[in-house]
């Protein structure tokens, strides 16, 4: 049941490395980077993958169904008005959804003591549906999560299910999900960087 | 760090007595109630708060913000095109929002080899955002949840941003998403049983 450290460690090492990659090519979003070196920098934990919040459009029979499901849009960043309105008026095979999803980060933990260390610093960012998923030989593996979110059919078949004459309420609302979502990366920082001070 | 055994049995014991008096006063939703008792057979936990899932209707800027938020419609069984419509025409003070949220189950299991038990069998029912979200004296806390879910605005301020002429598709999906929840229960029954069966 225990953590093997030096294999932690070297985990550790190789994910660092990646990151530091990641940050020089400049395929790590940047309203995360600074987050995963917060949380790099304490002794017990490391991160492993992220997602700073995105904005996706899918074709598909329901959004949790990954077979014939087709992604037709992606963004970190808000939506305009002329891409939804786009999206809405291409022809699809099942139904179109709107899913907006808050930051996600997976941090591996040295021990059960800082993996619950990083739940309180979590829950009190705002990432509500944070947990420890796994436990494993390699190190306790948790997930930060909020939630913060959206899931909406917009389209089904053909027939559009959103009132197009209100468009600007709907993708304001839309942008509006995700900022919210990515505010509690900056809290998260804070919060890091706070604490981080009165343990040293 | 250890789980104090005899406080863990006896707070089963208390919440045991309590699911009987839900129990035999009709208070459990018979779609969670087998479940629950399947989670109580086994030796090491016991469950503490569960929902089988349901449709919310909230009048509210976001609906994960508690402040100045009405909850307007909540039912554990699916919604009527008359129901719906009923809402939607009613005045609201801010947002008008459709959350459907799948089944959630508490879990407090007396060590943490019991958690990862409890966590893979949730996952393999389709549970996966399942985690340990506490580790106390009195027990370790999991959280059973799915991705499945939606969370819709409708409405804002007093323009409708759904297309009513086609009322019948946006109902028959809301449905449609709250029964795609409540059969992954299905799943985790069988499986706890198929597991119980295996290990003793």
């Amino acid at each position: 049941m225990g953590v093997d450290r030096e294999l932690w460690l070297r985990n550790k090492e190789v994910m660092y490395k990646r990151l530091l990659n990641d940050l020089h090519i400049g395929y790590l979003d940047e309203d995360i980077e600074e987050v995963l070196l917060e949380i790099f920098k304490r002794r017990d934990s490391y991160t492993v993958s992220s997602c700073s919040g995105r904005i996706v459009m899918v074709d598909c029979v329901l959004p949790w169904i990954r077979r014939n499901s087709t992604v037709v849009f992606k963004k970190h960043k808000p939506i305009s008005r002329e891409e939804f309105l786009d999206l809405l008026s291409k022809p699809i095979l099942y139904n179109l959804w709107v899913v907006i999803t808050s930051p996600i980060i997976h941090v591996v933990t040295a021990d059960l003591k800082e993996a619950r260390r990083i739940l309180v610093i979590g829950r009190e960012a705002g990432f509500k549906h944070s947990g420890i998923i796994s436990i494993r030989r390699d190190g306790i593996i948790l997930e930060l999560r909020s939630g913060v979110g959206l899931t909406q059919i917009v389209k089904a078949g053909s027939k559009i299910l959103v009132d197009i004459s209100n468009v600007d309420e709907l993708v304001s609302m839309y942008n509006n999900v995700l900022t919210s979502g990515k505010e509690r990366l900056e809290k998260l920082k804070e919060l890091l960087r706070k604490y981080s001070e009165e343990e040293h």
